[in-house]
């Protein structure tokens, strides 16, 4: 094991050296670096005491059981492709990392389910299934790389989540080490079941503060055989907005429903040299799946062109290119101090007013803004950035932020739709929820893990 | 006031005066034995010690203060029509009536969401809901006089959860009266949001236990425009049970899948003066909506074929009489002793050995077996009974359902579907529960409850 020692590390690593290889542990530089954190802006950066790589569950209950009984922070992880913060080290953590519990245990075809272990990256899942022709539908940008213990901590969203819900709604059962190191069984196989509490939805979401997943059963959907998709260009943000209204007024129920305003359009061409900003102002890319894809792409094109929309009929080739720029569209930046990707949502009435909001206070703000949403959820994200790290630079982002948090909550949206609280959030959360619900939620964590040894500081809002 | 007087009920009532007018609590000797239970199973007869019918958030957070003032247990209730003893009366109880909170609060169309007070019936918010093409998903077969309320304490099914989910998946925000009295708001009204616990998704099928829903916020569906059916007769249960299967491996996405087996058509038959026992064995009744329906019903109708169904497309009104049929295949008859409905689910693949299984058992106990099933779900009712209430009959009818329930477990199924374990059940709970999720739940409960008045004796294992 590579170590830079220390005593209580070594104590640790003492504990663990009955049931971990010596390449299962590390405290070197290197791996403490890489594994400091995820994607989401860095506030308070602290490196690891240690990395672990578990590889089975009771290799993580006896990571658990080391920490509980030396009172040291886990951070568990998957591909760190998080971008709230909810993977950061925090000061004397170690990292439990389970990418290498990759393992799809059982797809079932009959029962339209899959058990995996929460390593699995979800794109790994889907390639699996579609042998099946089934999905796992939660599909965020990141699913090429990110793994399901991920989406199941962070509750992911992703694109198609209009149709099919997001992954709490994808999850059926799941195995838990809690933070004693004991080992529980949530849920069911069957796609109902309400015997007992709902501890299932309890987990899902938690960011690794109540538990640590190490095994899910989730619902498997039918990969759709017929796929279309159009592209609707418009004149401006506003009116595609209004689009996503127009839609489920035809009642049609796109699987895909994003919105791309104009600068979002342009950092996507200068990226990838494609010329979507010459064809509008604000691009809605929407498609539809299953048997009634052709019917519902007319319904939804003839609403489209009626609100003033130039539509094009991509062809799969192309669509699939459009969808993968969208999903790519934050390209290589991670967020930063000086960029900051946003993750609101707000009632879909609100859509065309909230972005309209969001323009005029990046011009009063002097800040950069591009907008993409899901817009079929109503869950936009902002980006709003800034050229410098210059500290009246650095505030006004920060101001417009906070500002972008509080009109949509006072629109009756929610600060986080899909990516979490985690540690970036955390200043925002309180704004959302009354003092006596986050009091009930430290308790519940209390309940859970009374020496706060799982991923401490994240998720909740400290009592004051 | 009418009253039997006592000293506890005098001083409990006397809190309660400022706030609720004498209309509003009753200690009648007709009040408390219609309130006394719901339509599950007794096992252990009490009558409440008064009811009181709250009028609004205000009242029943008055109501709840003066419960805990004085130790007194509630238990709140719609309209009574669960099926699992939930809302029986226990000893020394005060029955919390909601069915006055009846107004639906706001219908947005735009934002596909309703606001509702917990005593508003399920057909009134859907006849609502259908005026803006929209409707309220879950439809228990009580929907015509059960209330949300009711259905989010129990997290009800139905029929159309095959392709729409339970009451869980439409339900975005709880406002709920906890055990102190004291009023907090859980979730959020957009379609998305992972700020924070699912606390929302904590009390859904709670059964009061942990809080008192006072107001809902739930998501709508789009109400569809073409409804399309088949009822599919069968020579067999066994065929019958394998179409669903069938089914899925087409791709098809039934709105409602029920299988009813030879004894149940022959009940319906004798109840209604159908003749549908001589179209076949057992049948499949199969729903499609939507803009895919015409095609979704080619495509199920040669599958089902091929199984050697015999297809019949139903008009519209022979249909819609057939799906009316089946919701109210338990007819007026209210579980007792002698006739149990259950409510087990098994994974997909395991219907057609389950329910052979199940007629193995019914012959071997001397038992009588009607089998009807939420079958797209893997959800069934099987429903024993036997004629007479004679001792070593009523053991036989308890044997049968208890192996029934051990056979569901061991093929990986769950005790209650959607039924709830409410107080008849509690005696199977720990055959699915480990100790330790048993105890997490008390540890729950007594976190939101600590002086245990909110429906005492419900849902939940007691401590051995």
């Amino acid at each position: 094991m590579a170590s830079d020692g220390n005593g209580m590390e070594e104590a640790f690593v003492a504990a663990l050296r009955d049931v971990l290889r010596a390449d299962q542990v590390s405290t070197s530089a290197k791996d403490k670096s890489s594994h400091a954190r995820d994607q989401g802006p860095v506030t308070d950066y602290h490196e690891p005491v240690a990395v672990v790589w578990a590889e089975s569950v009771d290799q993580v209950r006896a990571v658990v059981r080391a920490a509980a009984a030396q009172g040291i922070p886990l951070v568990a992880r998957g591909a760190g492709t998080g971008v709230s913060g909810g993977a950061h080290a925090t000061a004397g953590s170690v990292i439990l990392d389970l990418t290498r519990m990759n393992q799809i245990l059982e797809i079932n075809p009959a029962d339209e389910v899959a058990r995996v272990e929460p390593g699995v990256i979800n794109g790994d899942l889907n390639a699996a299934a579609a042998a099946h022709g089934l999905m796992f539908a939660p599909d965020p940008a990141s699913y090429k790389i990110s793994t399901i213990g991920g989406n199941i901590a962070t509750n992911a969203g992703g694109l198609r989540c209009a149709k099919y819900g997001v992954t709490r709604d994808a999850v059926l059962a799941l195995d838990v080490v809690l933070a004693d190191g004991s080992l529980i069984h949530t849920g069911h196989r069957t796609f109902k079941g309400v015997a007992g509490y709902d501890l299932t939805s309890l987990f899902v979401g938690s960011e690794g503060t109540l538990g640590i997943v190490v095994g899910a059963t989730v619902r498997l959907k039918y990969l759709p055989e017929t796929v279309r998709t159009i592209a609707v260009f418009f004149p401006d943000v506003q009116s595609a907005a209004a689009g996503v209204l127009a839609l489920g007024a035809a009642r049609v129920q796109p699987c895909i429903l994003e919105l791309l305003d104009g600068p979002s359009l342009r950092e996507l061409d200068a990226r990838n040299g494609s010329a979507l900003s010459t064809r509008g102002t604000a691009l809605l890319l929407v498609q539809f799946d299953g048997v009634a894809a052709e019917q519902e792409e007319a319904l939804a094109a003839a609403a489209l062109e009626k609100l003033g929309g130039s539509v094009n009929r991509e062809d799969p080739a192309q669509a699939q290119r459009l969808v993968e720029l969208r999903r790519n569209n934050r390209g290589l930046d991670v967020d930063a101090e000086n960029r900051v990707g946003e993750d609101v949502a707000v009632p879909r009435s609100q859509l065309v007013h909230y972005i309209t909001m969001l323009e005029e206070m990046a011009r009063r703000h002097r800040v950069d803004l591009t907008v993409v949403a899901h817009a079929g959820d109503g869950n936009l994200h902002p980006t709003f950035s800034v050229p410098t790290f210059a500290p009246d630079r650095i505030k006004a982002l920060n101001d417009a932020l906070d500002e972008s948090i509080v009109k949509a909550l006072e629109l009756g949206g929610t600060i986080t739709g899909e990516h979490g609280i985690g540690q970036y959030k955390l200043r925002w959360l309180a704004l959302e929820q009354a003092e006596e619900v986050l009091e009930i939620q430290r308790r519940i964590k209390e309940l859970f893990d009374p020496q706060g040894i799982l991923n401490p500081g994240k998720a909740l809002t400290p009592r004051a």
